[in-house]
């Protein structure tokens, strides 16, 4: 995957964080991911494609879950239920959006967000797309991003 | 959910099978999918996006995984390691593909699948997006479809 994919990305969590839960990300040191489980319990996913496609990954603990949860919602829930899901996927789906426009010259569109909760043995991504991860830490709890995006051949 | 957009993910799923791996799919009846777990322990997913977009879940039992990798691979491996998911993950990209060429109309591109293996909890798809699931029997073992699509506005 090409390092210039990563810092829209990157910078497009620190924002949507910033504005929407009114928190600040620090980054953690990133990492190519061979195969294994997402960091945290929650993590919602959003395909992409255009002149690269691939997955995004924004994965959550349950902690942080609730507690962003809760200030998008103006009450915190007691247990990650489907409104808890929903709000980790419309944070993946702005921080994909906030990416995609930084990459305006890849064309991309995106899916819609999907939302796993529990103990995933693993996930894995396409062996060409390796995701580089981009562990974070906040006042809400642990975030990781992880974006494996491919060029893609032909377009 | 359009029911138009079924017909072309089913009648893929039953070709790919049939021409990849030799197996009749046996159709089990269609329901919408409110929230939870997937079907099955491995499930591939792949974003698709244009004038629809959302996510498509080719979900198989571990068995189900090993007898087709088995098939695709010349050797059936013993356990679900990264071969078995890739191969879950190229029979999930096949049937995306092969529904995209019949939904021309809908401009669709595909992003890469990604494989989930383990006892996920809950799946969720947004709201606006609740998949329809069709369960299929076959000599390999279990296999369930679950096509989440949406109009995109303005497209």
């Amino acid at each position: 995957m090409r390092a210039e994919f990563i810092n829209p990305f990157l910078s497009a969590a620190v924002n949507v964080f910033g504005t929407m839960l009114n928190t600040t990300l620090a980054r953690g040191p990133l990492a190519l991911k061979q195969n294994g489980a997402p960091m945290h319990d929650v993590s919602g996913l959003i395909g992409m494609s255009g002149k690269c496609r691939g997955m995004v990954m924004v994965s959550v603990g349950r902690e942080t879950a609730l507690n962003a949860a809760g200030i998008m919602l103006g009450a915190r829930p007691d247990e990650v239920d489907g409104d808890v899901m929903d709000a980790v996927g419309e944070l993946t789906n702005m921080i994909a959006g906030a990416a995609k426009t930084q990459l305006e010259e890849y064309k991309l569109s995106m899916g819609l967000p999907t939302v796993i909760c529990g103990k995933v043995e693993t996930i894995r991504f396409p062996p060409e797309a390796t995701p580089i991860v981009i562990p974070f830490e906040s006042a809400l709890g642990p975030v990781c991003l992880e974006v494996g995006l491919v060029e893609t051949s032909g377009a």
